[in-house]
């Protein structure tokens, strides 16, 4: 049993705990809003650069953390770390998205291999464990993935997609195929998240962007299936990793989500029902969320009555206070401050 | 009471009945991955002349009928012709997607007025009677419009967005302006959709795509509210209009919108669960969906199974068959055959 006190209080509300105020934290909130980040950005090369500087990475991970006090710090990387770092190269093109050379039939997996796949996360891993070095311990460590479906939409794509047609008619039509690529992918990341844990991550959340475009039954199948089987590993290799995940626009699925994949916390985007939540989930998992990201743009009065709403609409529950997407480049660092006062006062 | 055996399937799966096979439509049938369609379209000058022009489309909106038997037909048009003849000018740019003159601030409305609504609207309304002659009395005509939210988005945005920021900065920042934006769209789609019922449409399906990027209060507000009130007011009107309200990824919040807004039949994308839905909305709402567009892509065994698993799922319900989104132009029509012939046999 670990002291309460010295137990940070995002691990306290993974742990089943209702705290009042409830730790926050915020996706992406080491990022482009804040100038600080933008000055460390323009010094690195390339985006995947940046997240394979450890001195670099860690440094844009603390600095809202400094600014804030934040009660989590989450590892500064991007879930196109595994793709690139099992041989398919990924680049970001300016102000584009990511690039990468798509998987589209059977040879094209040859490019895949986990020779040197650990070197590559190598750097990754330095960062959490300078990371995990130079926080108080008041503040948890968040790592991070991936899910299977999300990064294999990239693979298979080639680049974001407006209708995930490509990776879609693999699924559907070759699901053997797409089936070998989500292996490798939860091979993959489970080794790379047991690095993150043993450097240090204290929790590792899940990201799964693009759990809202599949049918129930091919949810069940891509989404539910590969990250029940990670979490499992996760879980039977280091019974003491708490996991978060984040099945963005699962709607009513995000129950089947939660029920069948082992996680501790769901992740709940902005438009899912909170109170829905609270009442289908709670208190069994934590939720965590969702805050509309552009209401953290608009301010003032809007944003102070959408952070009582849900502070009101999960009162008793275990809860982390977050966004439900991303921080967007555009949110002014002053209403990230009212947000902090506001959830804590 | 009508005799069954002269009521449209549509109709009688609209009034509650379960009917094998069910009644098939399938969002945008009328479309580029037909020839046909191509042809006609290559004729027109922009997109709108053609919805606009009643003649081409009629021979449009009739060619899916005649290619396929579906058992209704959808009024060829765009959910913009209601803020153009309102008077925002939209235009289409060749493979682009739509453009507006965005309203951003109070003086930006000015540009809108009724004065001329009604005539410039006319040519669809002559559509909907020329459709209703035309066809057969066994097949549905369906009319329709954009939900007020939706058609918002872009009068607010200018265009298609990613985040929908500008238009959420002013419905959060600003409700007043963006309220008096969505009762101009109420009064105006209820002048458009009187005309259609009036000349000869049976069905109104109100497309609401991106009702599913609201946080739950704002879904209260902006989808919910509005489309209350303009189906009230049509049913008060036209008591025996049947109405489908579509709103797209909504997710859990698709229970509150058809318990509160009144509508007859609820349309479900892709991605939400059927099951939930036969559980919590049948036989209440008469369901309609939601195979996913890429399935008919695909084709083959995966498009077979898709179809099975539906039509099993939504057996002794009130259910109507399509897909959970429109078309895409590269669907193979003969999957369109494949699909009917799967549904019926």
């Amino acid at each position: 049993m670990r002291d309460p006190v010295l137990t940070p209080a995002l691990l306290r509300a993974l742990n089943g705990e209702s705290l009042s105020p409830p730790p926050v934290w915020l996706m992406r909130q080491a990022g482009r809003y804040l100038p600080e980040y933008r000055e460390v950005r323009a010094s690195a090369g390339g985006f995947l650069d940046l997240c394979h500087s450890p001195d670099k990475a860690t440094e844009v991970t603390l600095q809202p953390i400094r600014r804030y006090g934040f009660d989590a710090a989450i590892l500064f990387s991007d879930i196109l770390v595994v793709p690139d770092a099992l041989g398919q190269k990924v680049t970001f093109a300016e102000g584009e998205g990511p690039r990468l050379n798509p998987l589209r039939k059977a040879e094209d997996l040859s490019v895949l291999s986990k020779i040197g796949f650990q070197d590559k996360v190598r750097t990754v891993w330095r960062t959490v464990e300078q990371l995990r070095q130079a926080l108080d311990p008041s503040v948890a460590l968040i790592g991070f993935a991936g899910s299977p479906w999300t990064v294999a939409t990239y693979m298979v794509e080639g680049r974001g997609s407006k209708d995930y047609a490509v990776v879609k008619k693999m699924a559907y039509g070759d699901p053997g195929l797409f089936q070998a690529i989500i292996d490798i992918l939860v091979e993959a990341s489970f080794d790379y998240l047991i690095g993150q844990i043993d450097h240090g991550a204290q929790v590792i959340q899940l990201f799964d962007s693009w759990a809202g475009v599949l049918p129930e039954t091919e949810f069940e199948r891509w989404v539910i299936a590969p990250t029940k089987i990670l979490v499992s590993r996760l879980k039977a290799a280091r019974p003491e990793i708490k996991i978060i995940g984040f099945p963005k626009g699962a709607g009513v699925l995000a129950e089947a989500y939660a029920l069948e994949t082992g996680i501790d916390g769901i992740s709940l985007d902005s438009s899912q029902s909170l109170s829905w939540a609270v009442k289908t989930l709670s208190p069994r998992f934590t939720l965590q969320g969702n805050l509309d990201p552009i209401l953290l743009v608009t301010g003032g009065p809007a944003l102070e009555r959408a952070v009582d709403r849900i502070l009101e609409t999960t009162k008793g529950v275990p809860f982390i206070f977050n966004l439900g997407h991303g921080i967007v480049p555009e949110t002014p660092p002053e209403n990230v401050k009212a947000l902090m006062e506001r959830v804590r006062r």
